[in-house]
């Protein structure tokens, strides 16, 4: 069987992440728009022309695409990953997609006697260069375990399990862009207040980040807020939207009632709306003010 | 001049920092409900019957209740706080209330001499216990680094300085309270989501407070969402909503919108009106679930 490790989907977090595999092993990489392979193949990473040709020489190949389509569209179909892996092999799927969509993406595996592991990251690009992504995964027990070296390899400074089903790791993924959003939006409401209250919100924030907020996610987050410095974006607030709309249809479809996390959705569809969708979406903490 | 320490308010929280100023120096205490002063009184304080004649013999006076209200029924008239106290004296107030009237009192203890300094606290009544609250203070420079020590000697781990405005501490606090708010609506729509969906919610917190939301302030209201352990309150829903009134009436004030605000609002009122004045405020998470 083909023992090579291969990459999918060289985007912001995509590339970054590939380079941390590339010092460790061998690596077979394919992205859609061709000109971002070149810094990966400079360092030594096998391009392939089409995805059938890295499907025929790997058995463990990452994925990391911007939506649920996307992924779809490189597994599916006679030249698609499921069609032209060898069974045994593993599928490593990073991407923020619907649970319903990692489920079907495992059955569809399985029928081929291949694996599916969802294995969504936390952390923007920076966190993945400094290796302390954070790595969500579920799926089979005994892949998943097989697995979490090369998730520390590809930057996870911590791999956190959620049992068997694949769709499990993509729940806990929309949950915490989420809880990120909120956070985002409560910043930029607490800043405005503060500044139009005549404060120094930098001042304010210095406290809570060696506080009651002492973690990098706000440290670094108010910074971007408190100087409004949205571009260029890590994650911009189209992916954002893209994964709010994701949060509501996991919602709709399980009956949850989020009123913060349409809040958020509304806050990108405006930021969006105003000429917004490259910029990075911690933007959405400044829609309610120009409000 | 007379040269104690006096404590008024002995609520949930007034009463262990007082307690813990006692450990340091003698203490003069009042209490409108005169029962509560009996635990003070058995390690040694002072119990005074009038604010009247508390005042008299403090030249330090901590205040500590639960709205604007009370504050100034305890400062105002012929035998409250501000003409009972000698020129010189200082009110460090540790209560959340609107910056506006701490500029009122401010201005009126000036009149007298006196120095009024803002100091409220972030901690719930364990962290004064544990000596790890936060407190922001305003006010004249002077009497803000005199009464430093105090406030250490009262349960403060860190002390924050926001300037002469004596207003500037309590928009602070009420900026934080907003923040921890937001913080459990989020967690609350998260837990509800992730339950739905058929995921541990417990494991999914064990992973965010270890990495993303790695703080004391998430450990410990995540565990109170996820049981859903609102009784006994630390800090009452109905003193929840008196804060996001400040919250909103500090907004309105000043022009800035805060739709996150407005939605953790509601769902005070909600949880009010269906019963759960008195529960824990970290109940507000719930109130979007139930509708």
């Amino acid at each position: 069987m083909a023992a090579k490790t291969g990459f999918i989907g060289l985007g912001n977090l995509g590339a970054p992440i590939a380079a941390n595999i590339l010092e460790h092993r061998a690596l077979a990489v394919f992205n859609r728009t061709a000109s971002k392979t070149g810094p990966l193949a400079a360092k030594g990473a096998e391009v392939c022309d089409t995805i059938k040709a890295l499907a025929q020489q790997c058995n463990i190949v990452f994925t990391m695409v911007s939506d649920d389509a996307a992924l779809h569209s490189l597994c599916d179909g006679e030249n698609g990953l499921i069609q032209n892996l060898a069974a045994g092999s593993i599928h490593v799927s990073l991407s923020t997609i619907l649970p319903q969509t990692a489920r079907d993406l495992a059955a569809r595996h399985e029928q081929q006697g291949q694996h599916y592991i969802a294995a969504p990251v936390f952390g923007r690009p920076e966190a993945a260069v400094a290796r302390t992504l954070n790595s969500a995964v579920s799926g089979a027990e005994a892949q998943r375990k097989q697995i979490e070296p090369l998730l520390k390899e590809a930057g996870a400074a911590a791999v956190w399990h959620f049992g068997e089903d694949a769709g499990a790791a993509n729940i806990i993924k929309l949950c915490g862009n989420f809880l990120i959003g909120s956070a985002l939006e409560a910043m930029g409401e607490s800043i405005a207040l503060a500044e139009a209250s005549g404060i120094d919100a930098a001042a304010m924030w210095e406290m809570f980040g060696k506080s009651i907020f002492n973690t990098p996610l706000y440290h670094n987050y108010s910074k971007i807020v408190l100087r409004k410095q949205f571009d260029p974006a890590a994650f911009s607030a189209k992916l954002g939207l893209k994964d709010l709309n994701l949060v509501l249809q996991q919602a709709d479809s399980v009956q949850a009632t989020m009123p913060l996390a349409n809040l958020l959705k509304n806050n990108l569809q405006q930021l969006i709306r105003n000429g917004g969708e490259n910029l990075d979406w911690s933007a959405l903490s400044q829609a309610a003010i120009a409000r």
